[in-house]
Formats: structure tokens, sequence, C-alpha cells
């Protein structure tokens, strides 16, 4: 974010009801997603508060203070905030009545600017979801149903559970003057005019861990991409109660101090435990490699390394020891995400007919089918198949052929699945 | 934080009414301050939610299910969090209704180890606030009167702001087990023993954010020390709307480069504004260095640096640039600190009567004093003078003396101010 020139800042967690109200009482189910604050300093309060369920309001009403003139544009704004949307069906890290996100918003002085932001930033999800989670995701474009209500256009990146469902990773939303014309955000240009500024905004949260967690763990627990681990390497100590105990302590250090120089993230378990319970405890919680080393393996100067993605074990050599965590931190982050996107080719498919239609998306895959672009067959489809378009992928390519549902002419495959 | 092995954790914002105020209700002014949700998923709840004041309940709650043996201890969590209490005189960054801290809450198995990690606390604070923010503190234990209701005692670092009032800047807290035993917070020993862990508590909030504004700032605007900026050095781009001012941006962007290689975080000003309107911007904004360049400055291939702090100007050759830039900002941060130890200095008195005490907290000074140890002295004196014991100083030496306001004897001198 901040080498596109963006800036972070806190806006506050309550909102006038009224305020917010006004914005968004056409929106429907807005109201019941919130929570709100009838009493506080030992009183009623005469305007209620509410916990802000997302900031457009209280941002834009002060962007339409901040910003007077063409000179105060862009103006590039991130926020980490905590949000709160009333959930009675709560589902952890994808659905919860509290979740922590980032919310970037932006002004520009033309379309084309704020038009060049949404993609950027979808842009920069697509790049952190695959490099740093080793998640792989489809980039594309939302349809007008699946858009956000306030935005011109949504851009969104979707990612593939394990289980072939897809999880809407992040999106970035291009509001034109949606906001800027009831918030009244003005700006004189060049020509001392005054025009109504482009907005955009964009959104990563906590959903992210769960994608995290169902893209790569399995059943023994998490199973966590190096690049993102807060531990990369956990070096256990196998203690036996006699002397040389101090020894493997002394050697572990020395191993974690070597790795820390080469900027590996290490922590050293040196609990008086045993062996198993503390694997067990570091391979649940995800950490990429485990060292374990105790007395014996100090003789022959080796300790035995342990992948959490595969399970695999070997002795190596104590002085190979960073070379070889360097090169394995690097192949387990791609592992993973070669695994994941092999996992989401296999289940994605090509699809020309309903009736394919209906089993592919039952039996939990990525569909890629035509579609006459109208909210009603998409609508029919969801009733009936509990599938909704995902995206329409940006590299989808120009293809002539008939809507999967209604048979009409459409020119594009979109794609289609069951969300989480 | 990291490396004394403390993780990052996070909870919920809100905390069920009922539990809070069982805590809690022996707390003098402490209802007033919350903030209450009556109304969520569209209608009045059955249990209120208390917007968190501070997380102690709802983290030694989950701290009573997560220690079963003295092998899960010591249990280090800190958390970076959104806080709430309701206040009617507000003051920024100071005392606002929602802030901004981090709190740590360990848990021990003995009471020299939860003291030490007391002790170790206030000490990262104190080494924070110098080396980072530039601003010296005065580190020590709080009296009876002023520490933390739940703490067995409160250490504190105190700085002194530049009209010479005190403010706290952060406080740690040895909880021994005030908290375990409500809580019910218990763990086996290495003898199958059931025993009550010993606890600490410590934070710092944006409050720090007034203490560098008020210990640093002048009638210009921000002045930032070196090590926080977020931009180090502002390129202020001098154009004249010729040819030649595609050479000053291209020479601003090479000079950019040359520093970020060097770790200095810079900006390039190349707005279309009048040089003093954007020398202004970026003074009032406390950027340290200002670099000016034109197309004059090109050909003399110099450029002028401006010094936030002294606000002196220097043409500077710019194959200089990099060591002068590395050089100053080392030098503006030790001088802001020098600038304000000095002031402190200057202003704290060593007081032997009453009357002179009066006169001198009446300044705006920091007094160090002869206090009988009683809760009844302390109360008179803030009464009579507005001054709080701030702290006994850690580095305060032994010396035999008579309480300012009684006169009865006293083996230490405390700090006494008036406090923000």
């Amino acid at each position: 974010f901040k080498k596109t020139g963006v800036v972070n800042a806190y806006f506050p967690l309550f909102i006038a009801k009224s305020f917010l109200v006004k914005v968004y009482e056409h929106v429907e189910g807005f109201s019941p997603e919130l929570a709100i604050v009838t009493i506080a300093g030992g009183k009623e309060l005469k305007e209620p508060l509410v916990v802000r369920p997302t900031s457009e309001t209280i941002i834009y009403e002060a962007y339409s203070r901040w910003i007077q003139s063409h000179r105060d544009l862009p103006l590039l704004i991130n926020q980490w905030a905590n949000i709160v949307r009333w959930e009675l069906r709560p589902r952890l890290f994808l659905r919860t009545t509290e979740f922590l996100w980032q919310e970037g918003h932006t002004a520009h002085a033309t379309a084309e600017e704020a038009e060049e932001r949404t993609k950027m930033m979808v842009n920069i999800y697509k790049e952190f979801s695959e490099k740093y989670l080793a998640i792989p995701v489809i980039a594309g474009v939302k349809s007008e149903s699946e858009k956000f209500a306030g935005a011109l256009r949504t851009y969104t990146i979707e990612a593939m559970m394990q289980d072939g469902k897809a999880l809407q990773f992040a999106t970035s939303h291009n509001l034109g003057q949606n906001f800027a014309k009831p918030f009244d955000v003005k700006f004189l240009d060049e020509n001392g005019e005054s025009k109504f500024v482009w907005q955009t905004s964009w959104g990563l949260s906590t959903r992210s861990i769960g994608g995290i967690i169902m893209t790569h763990g399995d059943d023994k627990g998490l199973v966590l991409p190096p690049m993102i681990a807060p531990v990369q390497v956990v070096i256990i100590c196998i203690f036996t109660g006699y002397e040389a105990d101090k020894e493997v302590l002394e050697k572990a250090e020395e191993i974690k101090g070597e790795l820390e120089k080469n900027g590996v993230r290490v922590k050293i378990d040196k609990r008086d435990k045993r062996l198993g319970e503390k694997s067990y405890e570091w391979e649940r919680k995800g950490v990429p490699i485990r060292i374990e080393i105790g007395p014996k393996d100090i003789t022959n100067d080796s300790v035995i390394l342990v992948r959490r993605d595969t399970g695999s074990k070997e002795a190596i050599k104590i002085n190979e020891i960073v070379n070889k965590v360097k090169g394995l931190l690097e192949k387990i982050q791609n592992k993973l995400f070669d695994k994941a996107l092999k996992l989401r080719e296999d289940k994605t498919k090509i699809v020309d007919s309903y009736d394919d239609f209906k089993k592919t998306i039952e039996n939990n895959n990525f569909v890629l089918a035509h579609w006459d672009g109208t909210a009603e067959t998409e609508e029919k489809i969801k009733q009936e198949t509990k599938a909704t378009i995902r995206c329409i992928p940006f590299d989808s390519k120009e293809e002539q052929g008939k809507c999967v549902y209604s048979g009409k002419q459409s020119d594009k495959r979109v794609l289609f699945a069951k969300a989480y």
C-alpha cells in the first residue's frame, strides 16, 4: 500500500445513527446488522451511536471538508480497523460479528484515475494472496447482482477452498461519483470549475485467515506458508535429564543464532515436555519446519528435520542446516501454492449444458459456463443450484456461445461456484 | 515485545455487561465510563454488551481455561486494540472517548517472575520513549493512591511537557494474585499442587502521540523525531514552468533513490504549488529535513537543506547529500532529546519547605520533595496545590529528611507535579 502512495489513518469507531441511517436506509438488510450504543456516560444518549459496520460515511464526510482543490487529489488513505456486523450464524474467521480488516478509501480528479486505482488494488491483493499466502486466486469483475451496491464496478479475487467451494478473498470497488454526490465531495479543477471527485474503496479482512486454514490445513491442524509463518522453524530440544541436556540447549541456541542471521524466524522449545507432545503442538500450529535435537544427535553432529506439509523426516548435518532450511522454506512455499493450484485446475470444469452444470456444481467444482448476462438467469441458477457468479474473470477469452441456462447468446464464460 | 517472548493476540471488543460489572462494581467511577450496546441484530439485547474499557476480564477468563499446568507458564500475550471510556471533557490525544493502545497481559508461576516482568516492561517503555520518541522520562513506582486499583504495585514513566506539566507515558502493573483469585486462574505446579498464577499488565496508548506533540512541537507545528518520522526527508521540487523542470524531477528521483538505498524514508513533493506553500505544509507536519531543489540548484550541483528543528538552511553539494542527511538525522534525534532533557533538568527543583513547594508547583515545575508516605498528606497536597505524586523515582537516593507538608520523618524524595 505504502509503495503506491497510500497513507494510514484512523477514524472513529462510533458513527451517529441518524447520519448512518440517512445514507444506508435504502440498503436492504443493513439495519439488522447494526450494533447500537444507547447508553454511555451513565445515561441514555440523545443520539444513539452505531459501532461502525464500514466507514464510508465517516470518512467521506471528512473528505468533503479536506478536499477543496485539484491539488488535494489524489487522496489515498487506508485504515486498519475492527468492524461490527451483527451475525446470527457466525462461522469462525469467515463470518463473525466482529472482524478486523483494512479499508482503503481514495478520491481522484478523473474517472480514469479511479479505475486505474481500483484495478491496481485488486492486482495487489492477487499478488499478496498468491506470493505471501500461497493461495491461487481468480481475479475478475463481479456481476451487477454480486457487486457492492454503492459501486459502479466491483473487482474481486476468488479462491477455491479444499472442499471445492469459493471464498471471496478481497474486493476493490470503483465507486464512481456515487458517494461524492450525497457527501458533496467536490474540488475546484485547474480551470476553477467545481467537480465531484471519483472514488474507490478496497478491503481485505481476517476472513483471509479462514482462507489460509481452509486452503492449506490438514487433519493434523494448520499448515502455514513459510512467508507468513510467525515461526518458520521450531527447534525442539529432546531432554534426557542428564548432563548432556546443557549441550543440547547450547547447540539449539547456536543453530537459532545462525538461522536468524539468515533472516529465518526461529523459536526454541525447551519446555520440559515429551518430544511427542511438543511435536504434536507445533504440528497443530502449522510451523513449516521442525528441527529435533537431542544428545544422540549432537554425538552424530546431525539433527532430524521434519517438514510440516509432507511429514517427511531426514537427518542432516548441523553445518548444512542454514542452506537446507532456506531452500526448504522456499520449496514448501512453492509446493503449497502448486498443490492448491492443481486442486483448483482439477476442479475447474468447462460446462455447456445445464444438466452438466447442476451435477458439476453439486460436486463442488468451479464451473466456467456461458451466461446471458441477465440478473434473472443469475438468480434462477442461484435458486436452483446454490451457485453464484463469483466473477467474470479478467482472463476470460472472447468466445461465442449459448447461455447454459437460457440458451441465449453469450460472448464470454463466467465463473460459477458455491461460495462461503 | 517479541524479543522478550511476547506474542500478539486479539480479544473481542464486546464484553457482557453483567460479567464486567461483577468484577468492577467496587471500582468508583467505573460505570459512567462505559458505552453500552443495548440494541443489535434489529432488537433489544437480553444481555447488554459493554464496549471494552480495558480487557482484563475477557482475557483472564480465557487464561483460566488456557492455563492448567506449570508447563503452560509463563503466558505472555499482547493485544493492540481500541478502547472506549466515555469522556465528558475530551482533550485531543490525551483523553478521548476512543483511544488506541497495546495492553500486555502475562501470567507466571512465581511472584518473583511477575515482578521481573513488570520491571522489564517499564524499562522497555523507558527505552522506547527515550531512544525512539526522544522523550526523556523518569521511571519509578506509583504511590498507593496513584497506582492501578487492581495492582500490588504500578511502575510508571513520567515525562515533562514543554509547559512543565507531567504526562504519564506508560504504566506496568504487578497484579500479584488480585485477578487470579476472582478469575480462578490456577495451575498445577511440579509437585501436582494447585496454585494461583501471578500476573502483570502493561500498556502504552495513543496518548504518547500527544506526548510527542507537546514535547517537541513548536508554534509552526509538529517536530517529529527522525527515528519515528514516517517521512524523514521531503524533497521539494521548485518548478518554473520551463523545460528544466524535467531535470529537477529526475534529479529529485535520483536523490530519493540514493537516500532510500541508505535506509532513509523519503518523499518527493512534485505538486504544482508554490515553494512557500509546500514548505509550510511539511514544516507543519514536522518532517525533520526538507531538501529544496530547483533549476538553479542543478546548475550549481547543489541543493538547499533545511532543518525542521532549528530552521537553519544550508546549501550542500549533491554528492554529499547522503552523508549529510544520515548524520543530520542522528544529530536532530539527539538534539531533540537533549533539549527536552535540559528543560526538565532546569525545571526540576529540590524543595524543602511547603511555601517553596507551592510557589514552585504553581510555576509548573517538577518538584523533588520529602513526603511522609501517608495518603492523607498526599491528598491534602493535591487539594491545596493540584500537584500529585507522579512517582517515587527508581533512582531516588536514600536521604533522611522531613515531609514538606507534615514535617514527619522521610527517607526519600518523591516526584511531585501537576499532570495532564
